[in-house]
């Protein structure tokens, strides 16, 4: 069997090229951001608590070489983080269960994006409607046409961080399960069960009259399914 | 409009209930872990990185009030955290995208949890036994009794860490946009795309023979089915 496990060998691989990791990241409709709270840094003290990561879920898009964060001015880790404080930001995208003959071998079929750095606010207005724009198309590519411009308030009302993709790595892996030369004729079913995103029946706003999604909308779930 | 908005203010809130924060742990199939890398405690030392936060995609199950991580021994996070280093472990399940009238209010509907503490080292070969029998069956449930059970040399292979479901958070968003009074009469389509996780028709491993899928992997498929 070793031609075989030769073929199959490393389903699991580093990937260095950039346009991957743009994929992923464009794809992406959740990041988890990761960072250091407590130990004195953070403007919060007094909790007794020492240095602790804390991992929180946020929308993110990636506007060129830079990834982009948003959120309320009183968001905790927002604050911390505009004070310079170092972030790893995480994309996973979830493409499949992996069936194995035995247990050990079981594992996931995933494209994950993980980038290091220090994010910086943004605070330039111009910048910041290019920001804001780009995080509501990201949700929906052609949201922003659709709606009405960022009023000043809202620019002034809303955080946005900006964090170089200078240092980050991707991990892939993808295939059908390896299993072990002993297990291969087991009885027991092995094999992937492929993941991805559902888009259910969108549902319109109550308040609204309107019931036909418009054509970016429409777009959108069309795109997303498989 | 101020009845309207009393009704429907609030979407975001806060969960207390165990129950509500065990379903999200067990519906969700992948889990974000971050603890604080460098700084000299991890034992990697000498590449002149201060501390700094990492997070990670990883398979996590619960087992009754704890939480269960695993992997290699070689990993690096799970080195790290066996040594008793805090970790964050953060399962998020997008459940919608909310498109607002204005770019200001559009959101994400989601359940996520947030679980802080010190993971330690699962050592007891036979409490090792049901950790992993539990990992195994949180991707499937009812995959155990449909493989052969761990090899000593697998159970020693594998690094199985504990994480007590003390001190944790749980945030949920559900419900239609809530927009500015100002905007109710825009001429935007305002909604809920609502999300799940799609499963797509199973790929059996080429090198098997059999291709009907065995009823516990049917019955997840069809749970998973909106």
């Amino acid at each position: 069997m070793s031609g075989k496990s030769e073929l199959r060998r490393k389903p699991e691989r580093s990937v260095a090229e950039t346009a991957e990791r743009d994929a992923v990241l464009d794809e992406g409709l959740i990041a988890h951001v990761g960072l250091v709270a407590g130990g004195g840094g953070d403007g919060r003290g007094g909790d007794g608590d020492g240095a602790h990561p804390v991992v929180i879920p946020m929308l993110c898009a990636r506007l060129g070489d830079r990834l982009l964060l948003h959120g309320s001015p009183a968001s905790r880790l927002l604050r911390t983080a505009k004070g310079g404080v170092e972030v790893c930001v995480t994309v996973t995208l979830l493409d499949g269960l992996v069936l194995a003959r035995s247990a050990f071998h079981h594992s996931m079929n995933y494209r994950s994006v993980v980038v290091f750095g220090t994010a910086s606010e943004v605070t330039d207005p111009e910048e910041k409607v290019v920001a804001l724009d780009r995080l509501t198309d990201h949700i929906v590519p052609g949201r922003m046409a659709a709606i009405r411009p960022h009023t000043d308030a809202e620019i002034r009302g809303t955080t946005v961080l900006s964090l170089p993709l200078d240092e980050w790595s991707m991990k892939v892996r993808t295939g059908p399960p390896i299993d072990d030369d002993e297990d291969m004729d087991a009885p027991a079913w092995a094999g992937v069960l492929p993941l991805g995103v559902r888009v259910d029946e969108p549902v319109p706003d109550p308040l609204m009259s309107e019931r036909e999604v418009p054509s970016h909308v429409a777009d959108w779930i069309r795109g997303r399914q498989g």
